[in-house]
């Protein structure tokens, strides 16, 4: 006899991504799957000295319970910067501290989502959102892009159409997995938009640090009038993922919510993690420490775009990130990056097709490229050899 | 106009455990509330040594992403334990590693509950197991206990007369908030009920290694012929609680469904704190670590249960256990013990009302009493003015 699971159970399937992750542990693959930060540029040294001095300082406090909201130094920092970089106004009352960003997506869920309500989302999205949210028994729809952003009259006609739209989940700045940045006029016109249809929304962030080029845009929060807007971010790109700090902000009525979800949840985050970053960025600059990082990967953005343009076909699409880990490529409509992938594994070659990123549709004709995890000269090879498994695949399929 | 929040937000409210917390963080309150283990235990300079040979040897590793399911080495390290201690049958495949045991809760939410579904559980249990299943929208029946454990006749009554009964959740060794510990007779039974009425069965044991006297008994689950238990497990209570790492164990196939769940729900834990715990039990003697934990508390337990006949009136009962963190006590039955907390913390004692920890009743008239969090002449001087604020309102209250 079998145990009786959640109903949810029946749709909550492996991420593609965490099991292609599986795969290429090994060391003779080359992978443009998972959205891994390089980890030759983790402050090693750094946070090693970081940590003595907490332990030695502070040990029982960092290694003892300490509340859910978090470490109060740290999320005061957080929201300093976020005033500073994304021109919101929160205090340290308006952070709590996830377990990643990731973590803001699953309290998300829980504090908004019932069975059957719905959430809008770019086409296509973070796929692990698609997941996060799914667990809740949401449904998706699916909101076009262009090279702006969300479309917003289709937005605008979705909301005037639908009840049960509780989020609005975005992804505005360097996208995953597109790589596009949406423009001001988006920004503005997302945050009146919500306001109007008083729907909340999610502004997950967790690249914008990270831009190579261009000018940095204020964030969708910045216009909320209405107090509906959401805003993740994480340590996890900026600094090492390995910790799993991350931060949900929004209106402290709302926080507060959250609050009590996560105490339900798993209590609160890791104690010392939290004062190793806090200390960390008292220490250490880390603005110095992320121009380190936008050099390294402007310069494998560089060699990526300029590799799909010599080694892929010409039928192909892609982006031209700004900023961010990822590029996207279209292929021509009847090519299937699944089918693409089999091959290339055979060739130590692994990439994250684009299906599992579109929560209703299935655009099997697309795939995602991190360019953020390896050197330049591995890059350059793994896109040659994919280039010439894309053609053959292609020629074979004429 | 207001934002429309999931339907469980209406019952998810504050943990009376942690907001209580907050006034105790000021020095002078003596606290018997919360379970915070004694921080002047924890191995700071031990863990700092381990840490720096982690990042020095396995730096990169260590900060980056890890799997969803954990760190291999710390998966075997806790399979071995279990199967030492616990008569289980486990290697790592049967380990997921979670935020602290609280998340196997949660998680445990997720894999098995719809709304409306039953939960069955101990009266009273653990207040954060309530707030982790009620997330998902269930109900409760709570189960009457004994000096043995959950009475099984009742159990199996409740069982035969109520569908939709999806997890049996108990802590059967030095239980929470009770301090009582299961009889193996009845570790046996619920192995056989929850088998014969193909239930889930949810073995919480984060004391389980603190025993000061007694025999230790094998856990529910090397009964299990079903497949149909799950325990979790914790190093909070034996290493510190700041990593948040724990466990949840079962078979295989269900363990899948845990790890599918997590995915979505956060990726992964803490990737530097489960090698940092991995390496310190390859480096240290954990076991006489333990020792001089269970040392420290049994004197704390017999001062604490000392005072408790010394200064408090006649007419209340209390539990006598063999390990762990909590005794609990009982009023008369027309006293309240919140009435009693606040009379108490004006003279800088806290503890916890017992009426949290009933999931549908109300006994008012009961407290839980941790000793482990303070030295014994505080633990006196503290029971010494509550017996003396217990009297006072007695004799008031008459």
């Amino acid at each position: 006899m079998k145990l009786n699971f959640a109903k949810r159970m029946s749709h909550i399937k492996a991420s593609e991504i965490r099991e292609i992750l599986k795969v290429t542990e090994q060391e003779d693959v080359i992978s443009f799957a998972g959205g891994l930060p390089a980890p030759e540029l983790f402050p090693i040294d750094e946070i090693n000295q970081i940590n003595q001095i907490v332990l030695k300082e502070m040990g029982t406090k960092a290694l003892q319970y300490t509340t859910t909201e978090g470490y109060p130094p740290l999320r005061e920092w957080i929201a300093q910067r976020m005033n500073e970089r994304l021109g919101t106004t929160f205090d340290k009352d308006n952070i709590l501290i996830t377990h990643g960003s990731q973590q803001g997506l699953d309290l998300s869920g829980k504090v908004f989502l019932d069975e059957g309500d719905i959430v809008l989302c770019e086409s296509p999205t973070y796929l692990a959102a698609i997941s996060a949210f799914k667990a809740y028994g949401c449904r998706f729809i699916e909101i076009p892009t262009d090279e702006e952003g969300m479309v917003m009259n289709v937005l605008e006609d979705v909301l005037s159409r639908n009840s049960h739209i509780k989020l609005i989940y975005v992804i505005p700045t360097f996208q995953n997995p597109t790589g596009k940045t949406w423009s001001l006029e988006r920004r503005k016109k997302l945050a009146e938009l919500s306001s109007r249809y008083n729907v909340a929304v999610i502004e997950d962030n967790p690249y914008g640090e990270l831009r190579f080029e261009g000018e940095s845009l204020p964030s969708i929060k910045s216009f909320d009038t209405a107090g509906n807007i959401l805003c993740t971010g994480s340590f996890s790109k900026i600094f090492c993922p390995g910790f799993r700090i991350g931060w949900i902000a929004g209106d402290k009525d709302i926080i507060r919510k959250y609050v009590l979800v996560k105490q339900g949840t798993d209590l609160q985050c890791n104690t010392i993690a939290q004062m190793t970053i806090a200390e960390y960025l008292k220490h250490y600059d880390i603005d110095k420490h992320i121009g380190k990082i936008v050099e390294v990967y402007k310069k494998r953005r560089d060699i990526a775009i300029e590799c799909i343009r010599r080694y892929f076909p010409e039928t192909i699409k892609f982006t031209h990130p700004e900023g961010g880990l990822f590029t996207w490529i279209e292929l021509p409509e009847e090519i299937s990056a699944r089918e693409i992938l089999e091959k290339s594994l055979e060739k130590k070659i692994a990439f994250v097709p684009g299906g599992s990123f579109f929560p209703t549709e299935n655009k099997e004709n697309t795939f995602r490229i991190n360019y953020s995890n390896m050197p330049e000269d591995r890059i350059e090879k793994g896109l040659k050899i994919l280039g010439e498994v894309i053609k053959e695949y292609i020629s074979q399929s004429e």
